[in-house]
C-alpha cells in the first residue's frame, strides 16, 4: 500500500487541464501496489487511474508500456490504456516524476482465488500472449535467469538471517536453474507479475488486466509458472490442483503448450518461485523501518520452490502431458 | 495512510448487496486517514465510501457520528451522509467491524493552504456550530482539558526521549490550563479535527466537511482555536495573520464572538496545541516500526504552544477586539 508522491489539489487540477476531461472532482490516493503512486481521479467525465512513476521504473521503459497497453487495448486485451492529453501527449511530468492517466477498469480483484476465477485467468493469459506476438518494441526482463545471481549476491551474506541455511539453498538451486534454463521456448512479450491483484473480475467473469510494469520480453511459458505460483497456492501452502488444471486448460484451449513447453513447466515454476523469492528476501531484508509498504514473506515463495522440486511433470500440474 | 481491514470482493458484493446502489464496479482502498480503514466503491448508482471503523473508534458511539452527519446535511452542511440499506439500517458489520457506506463529495483538500481557503473555512465552522445546536444527541470530549493529564502520564516518562526538557514544559503548561480552563463559555458541537485534510474545496469554493469521529459537545471557540493551529501556521512554524483574521472574520460573520470567547482564544489555542501535541506524542512513542501510519512529528505543536503563550489577545490573531 503506497502513495509515495503526495500531489497538491493545485497540482492535479493543473494536470488535468491538458485533457479533456473536465474538471476534477476527487482526487484520492489508492492504498495498493507497491511499485509507483497511483490516485482515483474523477474528473467530470468520469473515473480514471493518475500513476506517477517512481524510482523503481526507468523512465525509459515507458514508452515500451504504455506503448504496449494501447496494443493490447487495440486488440481486445481488456485493460487500461493512457489517455492522451489535448497536446497529444499521454507521458508528462508531475512533481517531477513521470506521470500517466489512464482509463479506469472496472471489477474487483479476487481476494480468495477460487476455482472459477483460474480458467478464465489462463484464457486471459494466453490471449495476452498472442495479442502481444505483434507488439514492435522490446524489453529485455532484468528478472529473470540472468538476474538472478547479482540479486541473491546482494543478500546472500544476510539469507540466513530469514531463515537459517537459506543462502545454501538459493545457491544449489540458482546453479541447477542456470545450467538447465531452457533456451529454445517461444518467446514473446509476457506480463511477468500476473498476481491476483492485477487481474480484475465483475459478475464472475474476468474483466480485465492492470500494471504492465513487470511487462518484457521472454518465455512465454514462464509467465504461465508465474500464474501457477501465483494462483494456485493455497493460503495453508498446499497445491490446489483442480486451480493448477483449469488454468492450464484455460491457456492451452487459446494457445496450445508444445510438448517443449509443457516438460520445461516444473522446471519454469522453480525459476519463478527463485525469481519472487529473491526480490523478497531483498525487500525482507532491505525495507527501512516505518516504511508504508507491507514487507511480503519470502519464505512463501522457498515453499513454492521446495513443491516444484518434487514435482515429476506436467501432470502433477493437472494436465494431461502431450504423450 | 492506511487500511487496515482487508476486505475481499466476495466481502464487498454481499456488503453492498444490501443497498439499492447496484453491483459493485470497483473498490479501492484509499490512502487517507489515520483511524479507519476507508474504501472508494463505484457502484452502478456512482461513488460513495465505505468506513470501517477501526479500534479507536468506540462502536457506542457510531450512532453519535452518524447521526451529526445527518443532522448537519438536513441543516445545509455539506457533508457526507449514511446510505441507508433497504433493511433502514445505515450501521452494519463487516468483517468484523462495524461498517457503513456514506455519499460521496466532491472537492479536493488543500495541500498548501492558501489564504483565500481560510475565510469558507470560517464561515463553514460557524454554519457547523449553528447546525449543530439543535441536534439531540451528547458526546463528550475525552480529548478536552480533563483527558490531557491520563495522557500526559502515558507519556511522560518518555517525553524527554524527543526534546530534552519536554516533560517539565508540559507538566507546567498542562497545570496553567487546568488552572484557568473556562467553565463559561458557550458549549455545543464541534467537529474537533477541522484540519485541511477534512476540508474540501471544489473551484475556489468550500465543498464540504468529512470526518466527523472526534465530533463531540465542547467550547464552540475551542473548534475555532484547533483551526487556528492547523491551518494558520506556515510550513516554516511562522503564523500567518493574514490567515488567521481570515478564518476568524469568515466565522464571526456567521456567529459572533462573544468578548469573553475573544478573549479566552488565546488559552484555546495553547489547550488545542497541548491537545494535538499529547496525542502526537503518545503515538510517537508507541508507534510500531512497521506501521503503516506516518507519525506526525508532536514538536510542530510544541512551537505552536510557543507561539500563543506569546499571544497578549486576540488583535495579535488579527482579529479587532470587542472593546
Amino acid at each position: 500500500m503506497a502513495v509515495y508522491t503526495e500531489v497538491s489539489d493545485e497540482e492535479v487540477a493543473a494536470f488535468v487541464a491538458q485533457y479533456d476531461l473536465g474538471a476534477v472532482l476527487s482526487c484520492k490516493g489508492i492504498a495498493e501496489g507497491v511499485e509507483n503512486s497511483n490516485y482515483l481521479i474523477v474528473t467530470e467525465r468520469g473515473p480514471y487511474i493518475l500513476t506517477l512513476y517512481e524510482k523503481r521504473v526507468d523512465p525509459a521503459d515507458l514508452p515500451f508500456f504504455l506503448g504496449l497497453m494501447e496494443h493490447l487495448a487495440a486488440k481486445g486485451v481488456e485493460c487500461p490504456v493512457p489517455v492522451h492529453g489535448r497536446d497529444g501527449a499521454a507521458l508528462r511530468l508531475l512533481c517531477g516524476r513521470p506521470a500517466v492517466i489512464v482509463t479506469f477498469l472496472s471489477g474487483l480483484w479476487p481476494r480468495r482465488v477460487q476455482p472459477e476465477h483460474c480458467g478464465p485467468l489462463g484464457t486471459a493469459l494466453a490471449r495476452l500472449h498472442l495479442a502481444g506476438a505483434d507488439f514492435p518494441l522490446r524489453r529485455r526482463n532484468a528478472l529473470s535467469v540472468d538476474g538472478w545471481r547479482p540479486l541473491f549476491a546482494a543478500s546472500r551474506d544476510r539469507a540466513d538471517e530469514v531463515k537459517p541455511g537459506l543462502a545454501a539453498v538459493l545457491e544449489e538451486e540458482l546453479s541447477w536453474l542456470e545450467a538447465g534454463w531452457p533456451r529454445d521456448l517461444p518467446t514473446g512479450i509476457i506480463h511477468a507479475d500476473l498476481f491476483p491483484d492485477n487481474v480484475f473480475f465483475r459478475d464472475g467473469r474476468l474483466s480485465g488486466l492492470i500494471d504492465f510494469y513487470f511487462a518484457c520480453e521472454d518465455i512465454l511459458a514462464y509467465d504461465v509458472a508465474i500464474c501457477l505460483n501465483a494462483w494456485c497456492f493455497e493460503p495453508d501452502g498446499a497445491f490446489n490442483v483442480t486451480k493448477a488444471r483449469l488454468l492450464l486448460s484455460g491457456y492451452v484451449k487459446e494457445r496450445p503448450l508444445s510438448p517443449a513447453e509443457m516438460a520445461a513447466l516444473p522446471l519454469l515454476a522453480r525459476g519463478s518461485a527463485m525469481r519472487f523469492l529473491l526480490t523478497r528476501l531483498y525487500d525482507w531484508l532491505n525495507c527501512p523501518p516505518g516504511a508504508m509498504v507491507k514487507r511480503k514473506d519470502p519464505l512463501e515463495y522457498l515453499h513454492k520452490l521446495r513443491f516444484h522440486q518434487q514435482v515429476r511433470g506436467i501432470g502433477e500440474y493437472g494436465l494431461a502431458s502431450a504423450r
